[in-house]
């Protein structure tokens, strides 16, 4: 999630947290993939997972979590972890290098990437490397939905390394950024909060919500 | 809006702003109603409808708003009010006093109340009670919006004067207070941000929301 002005990152957050939230919901309905494990990263890529993970619950998921390194910076991200357990949303407290991480994998019937967002530069420290490993080789096979962009690609060139995460979905938030081009998925955009008048002004082109959605499909 | 344990009044207030604002849409669309005066109190309540300015100009409306007393003590107020300069909403400058505060609201094809909240109790102070009597009398029978309660209702009794708002519509957010049972109007619930466990803990029983919407009917 981009930064936007006059907002707070509290909004900000809460709405690209709804729109992620809602493009799962249209393209994996709760009732065919009720169980989601987020991978959640230690900056605003993650939070946006957090608030993501609380609203599946309310749209009728069994959501859970796993963050490894949490932020203790910004105090929101506390907040987001006190909701989660007032919702009662189990956080995977299982290490990605234990055994017992591949059963959490099994479980999920759907795996969300908020590891890392547009502004991440090599390179990957532990245990996010191992977490992105776990994703490219998709060994269960299950639907993986990217946050604003794939976690390690590049946010201009996309998928920079030889082996990069393919996930089957992808939800650009605020605008696509430009590697999302070389993203051949289910794509939404979310984060409905940008004016016409800001849209032009740093000449973005994205297609137009319709209605009160607060998610359109891109392709 | 009722204060949500564990949430910051940023996360609240723009989920809040965001149901009555879809409620708007499904009730009055941008067709037929593009015109939409906000009037706004110094609380809560008015920061609702802040946020729902905002939300219905993205939604394709062109809102305006009259925010006489604003609220200087929590800083949101006031990046609330800035998002509305970015956006380019303008505020209404004349003063409910001033004969040319008419033909403001003639131009208008929606009023929404976003005066008073739940925990409002007498005495109405000016220019409230000058705006709450124009709500009244509607001269010009425009349709009405509450946010929450209508404003100068009491929580639990409803229209306690003798005189009281009669809105068209009633956007109760959490949870419908005790008062909407003397409520004819088309009542909508928004503000989907509460788990069931909470809604048992506290005995709040409720219509149910229906897939990834933020507002469900209630009569």
């Amino acid at each position: 999630m981009s930064p936007v002005v006059g907002y707070s990152l509290d909004q900000l957050m809460e709405l690209a947290g709804l729109a992620v939230a809602q493009a799962i919901y249209k393209t994996y309905p709760p009732e065919s993939h009720p169980n989601v494990l987020f991978l959640v990263g230690p900056g605003n890529n993650g939070g946006d997972g957090l608030v993501a993970c609380r609203h599946l619950k309310l749209l009728g998921y069994n959501p859970s979590y796993y963050y490894p390194k949490q932020n203790r910076k910004i105090p929101l991200f506390e907040s987001l972890q006190t909701q989660l357990a007032l919702f009662k949303i189990p956080e995977v407290k299982t290490s990605i290098n234990d055994d017992g991480f591949k059963e959490v994998v099994l479980k999920a019937d759907i795996l969300v990437d908020s590891i890392f967002g547009f502004s991440f530069s090599p390179p990957i420290r532990e245990p996010f490397g191992s977490i992105i490993d776990m994703l490219i080789r998709n060994e269960f096979d299950k639907p993986i939905v990217s946050v604003d962009i794939p976690s390690g690609w590049n946010v201009d060139e996309g998928p920079v390394h030889d082996i990069s995460i393919q996930p089957s979905m992808l939800v650009s938030l605020t605008a696509p950024k430009p590697c999302s081009l070389r993203f051949t998925g289910i794509h939404y955009l979310g984060g409905r909060f940008i004016s016409a008048e800001i849209s032009k002004k740093y000449d973005i082109t994205a297609p137009e919500y319709s209605g009160i959605d607060q998610v359109c499909r891109i392709n």
